[in-house]
């Protein structure tokens, strides 16, 4: 009985997967005993894995930006506080950004950098001999082909995110690191923030017992940005993404935390999800008002659910609940929960913390303030004051800087590498394939292919 | 091609449902477009649907209580409080909690009840003629056979959550309700919780504008309870089925307030859900500070995880999220969160409201206050003083009991009609299913075999 089920399930796998669209890379997923898999393609003759890269020591790191919008602009005014770094290029279709960024630089006392502005001028920058690191705030759809480029030219990169926008993008970006031993950091800045930071410190140190579930989250009103064409996004990028994409197109700020916490691809890793959203509304009706109820934005049949919920369940059993919604009134929220078996913290709306055997309530201010002194994690006691006065959602965009830094002055891994990057990404594709497929669990890639296992947790490099 | 899909997916369904156990009707559900489907039996000749069913009012209220428990004893305490009720007969195994129950009623100078202490005598009492009411605080499996009991012994009957274990179950209330036309109202209580009533009466006047994603849960550390013979459950049964089963045996009290607001079957309905779980490590650990690392309770398999999450999906195309732990060191939480296209509320882990135009933040102490006491709902502003004053759950308790011989004394519709009691109870069997199939998507029943949109919109009856 049992074989004649496995028979009949093939069958049934390999024709549901004319279902599913095809890859970039001609690969499309199928579906076994009930749940959608992604091909893994396998690794070139002689290509190995690059877990724990360590490069040459860079002293002084020569950087360049591509993408000086919001995002972009900020990064290079944090960057003219960073000591052992030479900005050397400057890139933005838009003329007057890298202008503005030039007057960053001057305004810091520091030298003008190469100006770009042509729409395929970061491929010079990726060319040239005197930089690197490519440093990429670009719009979404531009973050991997970027980043593969800048490493196939001998650079090291640290994008955005997500660093990818489907599977077949994340196996280009850990295929190009592998191939090219280049590093490959996405910019997963929560991982840094100062609570983020002391309950991994928690947990890594056992506070919290065994880390049984885990919940982040972006549930951020972004209505405004993404139907401004003046002070929203560039060419309204990420609305354009949202017409035509479900799912969770913005995972890694809720997933990247609790991943750490969790060990993926250091002892556990990302097994299967499902993935449910909402239908649309909220954009539509905010359209309405802003251009009216007949405009073209208003009509538009946006493709993004206003929530969309994912559950993930790791190899060792855990689960993960990761939420994206940009278009419902609410306060902000990236959840950040930690539930185990010894004890509770959750970051909104207000940080609290509960711990055995008391842990039927949070702790009271005294006590939480006493245990965040003890347990603030090391690196942000290093650099927390300055990077609060340089500023950066709070300061972690500034230890993330400071991090990225360090590990390339001394040559050694970075905290996010190329599978994070992949992992956390991956979502993008994974559960906008479950969202069209009713919620059937996918399988989420092992990117590492095979090496979840071999690292003992998550550290931070330190010389 | 899609025709020659179709066939593979039938052929498919029929050998992968034999992997799937058989319900107790014989009826083993099916795969079909990589969705588990329960049959839906069909109705029996000349049976039609109980939806707002009107019985003849019972002016005065005679009720017999089954169980008399931790959760039935305060019941037979808030009973005493109620006008036009008599309570004729009093239930348990264990004699000394009739006689506990006895003492009850002598204390608010009440004649004493008829005792039963026999394992079977809630027969006995379903039997009686001078009972109009049963009400049923047993055990999770006592519930849905002493319900169906009494129905067919012309009682109306008011159970505790969940009011079924399986989908068997479920069918087995709605068909008995239909074919006895007697009411059959699950007890869930926390409907009538002041937040959440409140919460129901802002979006019932559209304060939240369309509420697109709603969440609820039963997050309540009851090691103690679940570990304890003496002063926990009776003879452990909820440590035997959480010994047993998977899934989120306990869906109910997140549940209900939530489809109230989302009409569920009155304009909606549940379509599908996706169910994901941890493994289990909170109750070992338990166990063996308890008992001792090699106890047989620490050493058990439990089967059920820590933390169970569900997404639903509804035909409106809104998303529940529902969660379920009662083993880790957590505070208690029902999240109680309200999403909708203007406005957001939750009650957890402070109760907050945020609304449109400044939704980025929650009202401020008094605003907050001003709007919690201009949309107190009708009833808690009629019945919540006495009820805070008589207790159970702070009042919600006795809302709930007052409401439902307020309905029968006036031949009323009851708030919870056997449906909801079926749909919400329905999650136990279908959670498990998923949970047990790696998150793959399980149909929700309609339990009103194709009326779920006939009625406009949840109303509490009044005359
Ligand atoms: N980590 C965070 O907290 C955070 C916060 C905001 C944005 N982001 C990410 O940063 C990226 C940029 O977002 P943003 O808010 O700055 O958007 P933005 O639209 O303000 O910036 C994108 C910039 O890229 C430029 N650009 C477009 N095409 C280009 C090309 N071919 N060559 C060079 N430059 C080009 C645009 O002119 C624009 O200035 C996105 O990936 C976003 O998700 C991350
Ligand atoms: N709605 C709520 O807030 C809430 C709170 C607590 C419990 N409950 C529900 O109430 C029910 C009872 O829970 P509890 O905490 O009182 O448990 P309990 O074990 O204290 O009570 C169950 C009672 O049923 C009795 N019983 C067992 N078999 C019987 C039989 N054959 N005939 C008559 N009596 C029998 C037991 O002796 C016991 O007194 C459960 O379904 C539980 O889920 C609901």
């Amino acid at each position: 009985m049992k074989s004649r089920i496995s028979v009949l399930l093939v069958a049934f796998a390999m024709l549901f997967a004319a279902a599913i669209p095809e890859t970039a890379t001609g690969k499309s997923p199928k579906v076994r005993n009930g749940m959608i898999e992604f091909p893994e393609p396998a690794r070139a003759k002689g290509q190995t894995d690059v877990l724990q890269l360590r490069c040459d020591p860079i002293p002084v790191v020569r950087v360049a930006f591509i993408g000086l919008g919001m995002r972009g602009s900020m990064a290079v005014e944090r960057y003219t506080h960073l000591d052992g770094v030479r900005i050397v290029a400057l890139c933005d279709v838009r003329p007057e950004l890298v202008e503005n960024a030039q007057g960053t630089l001057k305004n810091a006392g520091l030298p003008a950098a190469a100006g770009y502005t042509g729409a395929e001028d970061w491929k010079k920058v990726c060319e040239r001999e005197d930089v690197d690191l490519i440093y990429n705030c670009t719009p979404w759809l531009l973050h991997t082909p970027i980043a593969v480029y800048a490493m196939r030219h001998g650079k090291h990169v640290a994008l955005e995110v997500p660093a990818a926008m489907s599977i077949d993008e994340c196996w280009q970006l850990v295929n190009t690191a592998e191939q090219t031993r280049r590093h490959c950091m996405m910019l997963e800045n929560c991982c840094y923030d100062f609570f983020e930071m002391a309950t991994l410190n928690m947990a890594q140190q056992g506070l919290f017992g065994e880390v049984m579930h885990v919940e982040g989250a972006y549930i951020h009103d972004l209505r405004s940005l993404n139907l401004d064409d003046k002070t929203g996004y560039y060419d309204m990028w990420r609305l354009k993404y949202n017409t035509d994409h479900t799912g969770n197109p913005y995972p890694t700020h809720g997933l990247g935390p609790v991943c750490q916490i969790l060990n993926i691809h250091r002892g556990d890793k990302m097994d299967y999800l499902v993935s449910v959203s909402t239908d649309q509304k909220g954009l539509s009706l905010a359209a309405a008002g802003k251009f009216g109820k007949d405009s073209e934005y208003a009509e538009t049949d946006y493709k993004l659910g206003d929530m969309n919920t994912t559950l993930i369940r790791t190899a060792k059993g855990k689960t993960i609940l990761i939420q994206h919604d940009v278009t419902s009134p609410r306060p902000y929220d990236r959840l950040h929960k930690i539930s185990g078996t010894k004890g509770f913290a959750q970051k909104y709306p207000v940080e609290g913390i509960a711990l055995e055997p008391n842990a039927h309530s949070f702790l009271a201010k005294p006590e939480f303030d006493q245990l965040m002194a003890e347990y603030e994690h090391p690196i942000s006691k290093e650099i927390g004051e300055k990077a609060r006065q340089v500023g950066g959602h709070g300061g972690m965009d500034f230890i993330m800087d400071y991090r990225l830094i360090y590990c390339l002055h001394n040559g050694l891994p970075l905290d996010q590498d190329v599978y994070d990057a992949a992992e956390w990404s991956s979502l993008v594709e994974l559960t906008e394939t479950s969202v069209k497929h009713r919620g059937m669990p996918v399988k989420v890639p092992d990117f590492t292919r095979g090496a979840w296992n071999r690292i003992n947790g998550f550290s931070h490099a330190v010389k």
